[in-house]
């Protein structure tokens, strides 16, 4: 039973604050619930599902039924940031990741500066995930990756790739043999150039681009050319294709 | 001012069906409603704006001074689909492209298969305004370029490309002497294809990807190349990947 406290709790997780306070964030939907229980990588804090979801996942859900709660649809709307209410709402533990930092040295690493739209930083963390980019570095400005609409938009995406808000000043400092390339307006032809890895590749501000402090670190200004009349390329979208090039 | 029955026709043009009927649509903001009344492409129908925005824009505005409402803030807020009603909104014809078809033979055209997501739609049309792509054409299962979250996520792109809503099988049998490239999962690696203008590109549904009939009429399969762990990349990021490729 859901009892009007676990609502109120469940609905405080919406804010940053509390999910920081907790140490915890909320998925919701069958699949990813469902690729969650296997895959075992992150802690399970506790489960609110349908009887007839929990009455068909009973072997997956083995392990966690200490913290299983049975809830009505009715309930589960109370409770989900879903226009359309899933069956099943996992809250999680948030990841410490600690030993990435070899990894950092062998491949792209993404790099994003006061990203906002969390739609955006969703499909960003998507991209990561499809072109196998273990790490994303965010500035403290970025949206919150565990915002739900970033968690929806990842696709998933967040169980495997790593991301990490950091000092960026200090990131480039610490790992200054790596080349950083940075989108910008008005830098070399990305089509032209001969794009390395291990590297980072920064990536700014849905308006402002990149700002000043961090456009001094760069080390290869790039541009995706223009043919056409637009203004700029969507924040998601210029990062995907720099991260085809990079891996072309 | 602003008459309850004009508030009530405004609204109306929120729905699709009453946009047809009236063979109009709305477009918000200072940016755009600026550009549109510079480039003179579109019959502008009517502008509700304040008093402000009306003095401060008042020589591109003399050839429309018959077609001009003075409203208050208030009034815009009921007349707006933003959250944060900017200060003019502007009624235009809507488009009427005939003579398109020799551009066809020399460029590379994008033709979407039921896209359904406002938003993938504008970033799409802001792909091709970036790209130089004079035209797109839709299946008539794809959401309507006029919805307002399509003009706002195409970011002023529907002024330069032309999207047209067609038969794509007749399309397609009408230039059939251009290679058709469809975006699908298990095609040929993207990375390795010499892709070809003039051309078709053919983009999917967001989650049922292209219909059985339609990828009959494919004539090179291409892929993004997956490298982690994702399922799939979102349509417009793909889309975006896909063009780029196409004029490296």
């Amino acid at each position: 039973m859901l009892s009007k406290a676990k609502i109120k709790y469940l609905q405080a997780l919406q804010q940053k604050k509390n999910r920081l306070k907790e140490n915890v964030f909320l998925v919701e939907g069958e699949k990813i619930v469902d690729e969650v229980l296997r895959q075992k990588l992150f802690n399970v804090h506790s489960i609110y599902a349908t009887e007839a979801w929990i009455n068909k996942n009973a072997t997956i859900l083995t392990p966690h039924e200490t913290c299983l709660t049975t809830t009505t649809p009715n309930g589960l709307k109370k409770i989900s940031s879903l226009k359309t209410p899933n069956s099943v709402l996992a809250v999680l533990e948030m990841p410490n990741y600690t030993s990435f930092v070899d990894k950092i040295q062998t491949s792209l690493n993404l790099v994003l500066e006061n990203i906002q739209d969390p739609g955006n930083m969703g499909t960003i963390i998507r991209i990561a995930d499809w072109f196998g980019i273990p790490h994303i570095f965010c500035s403290k400005g970025c949206v919150d990756i565990y915002n739900s609409k970033v968690v929806q938009a990842s696709m998933g995406g967040f169980l495997r790739v790593q991301v990490h808000y950091v000092d960026l000043e200090a990131l480039f400092q610490e790992h200054s043999t790596l080349p950083v390339y940075g989108a910008v307006l008005g830098g070399a032809n990305a089509f032209k150039q001969s794009l390395k890895k291990p590297s980072f590749l920064l990536i700014g501000n849905e308006g402002k681009g990149l700002s000043a402090p961090i456009q001094k670190q760069i080390t290869h200004k790039i541009t995706i050319p223009k043919m056409g009349g637009a203004e700029s390329l969507n924040a998601g979208v210029a990062t995907g294709i720099l991260c085809a090039l990079f891996h072309q």
